[in-house]
């Protein structure tokens, strides 16, 4: 058997996030179910990061082993002729035998979205989280700044999160704003459940000017969830990239 | 009895285009339904463009009359309270008294969206025109040229046109790339009925070098339909901005 990586792109709008769920669709279920159809094999698809309910992602990357006897070009083409129109195979190749799509990953790329206008948007509306007061970007970027290294995140796990390490390292957190939109764009080796909605909700606490930039620092160092934020909405956050 | 002035953005994907229609659901239907609802009033809204079924707008503009007491503002929140979540009103003001959407309009601009890339697009669907055979750009932007200025359109005139003249000033007519994505810039007093996503077909045959670019300016001068190229598709086309 051969393993092949996908690279894939979605909306989350319609979906229970990435993995499979008994309560509804998940991405991972309408591409198990393509492949099914392409390929005949029930085969388990394994996807780098479990995306959440209505999040989006341009480059969720993913595995799965087939005796697909045809080129990889051929299995991306057939998988996109089924699939429905919010997935996408962006790109299908072989992958090395030691590769797994989320023990390999060696860091991912979120960005979270934000449409900082009193009026809603109509056609963003599905990709962005409309927050109706100013925000001050300079007050995020500073908080951001204290994300950027090796913390305990504690703070910013969801209670449901597993009982593992909650140390992580952050390579990059950053805010840029374009028009209305402010686009957070965080990287890391790794993340903990629902880290960045957590955090992107604690982030527009201080751009509202509820709390002082600092308080992020304090935050991170309280290791107490009941100190950050509310947890941001999903269909802001999109998965931009995996890296091997 | 006031004039106001409604400046609109709407997703059209959900809808017949702007104009009432027996046959379903259009923008202006829910645009005067809510505002039956907010003010009570019966009133009838003129828009600047009748956009197409399933084309979208960034920058629509309608008038309407109305006793409403209150502040433009406080109309525009109760408007936006009541609109689906694919409509909205981005700005409400009073309106000379000799204001029309329709008829004041200066100049209008278009954006037609084409995605070039041999994989359709997930998230950018609605909004994109995909075309997975590679355009030259360059090839499209030497056929742009021929268009600005003051020309007989009827070449590009859907048949089921009225039979009013079909010379039309084009003040802009520009290619863009982002990426993928191949962006068409129109700007003009007016537009002939499905004017614009003809001349789109028409640069996509030139763009895959199925014709040279010189045929545009043939195509132009013969005034004839039947050598234009097909219309492309609607919801790739974005009503972007009216000038008054």
């Amino acid at each position: 058997m051969r393993k092949v990586k996908l690279l894939l792109e979605y909306e989350g709008t319609a979906y229970l996030g990435w993995q499979r769920q008994p309560q509804g669709l998940t991405v991972q279920e309408v591409l198990e179910e393509a492949i099914r159809r392409v390929t005949g094999e029930a085969s388990r698809v394994v996807g780098a990061s479990r995306t959440d309910a209505g999040a989006h992602a341009r480059g969720q990357t993913a595995h799965f082993r087939t005796n697909w006897p045809h080129s990889v070009e051929s299995l991306q083409k057939a998988l996109n002729a089924v699939l429905p129109p919010d997935v996408v195979v962006l790109s299908a190749e072989d992958a090395p035998d030691g590769f797994h799509a989320r023990f390999s990953a060696r860091s991912k790329v979120y960005e979270y979205a934000i449409w900082n206008d009193p009026v809603r948007p109509a056609i963003e509306r599905r990709y962005v989280w409309h927050v109706r007061r100013p925000l001050d970007i300079e007050s995020m970027r500073a908080a951001a700044h204290a994300l950027v290294g090796t913390h305990d995140f504690a703070a910013f796990a969801s209670s449901g999160a597993e009982s593992r390490s909650t140390v992580r390292t952050i390579t990059r957190a950053e805010w840029r704003r374009e028009g209305r939109r402010l686009v957070f764009t965080i990287e890391g080796q790794g993340f903990l459940y629902n880290m960045v909605r957590a955090i992107v909700g604690t982030m527009v606490d201080i751009g509202r000017g509820r709390i002082p930039p600092s308080a992020m620092q304090q935050i991170l160092e309280s290791r107490d969830r009941r100190r950050a934020g509310r947890t941001a909405p999903a269909h802001g956050l999109c998965l931009l990239r995996v890296d091997y």
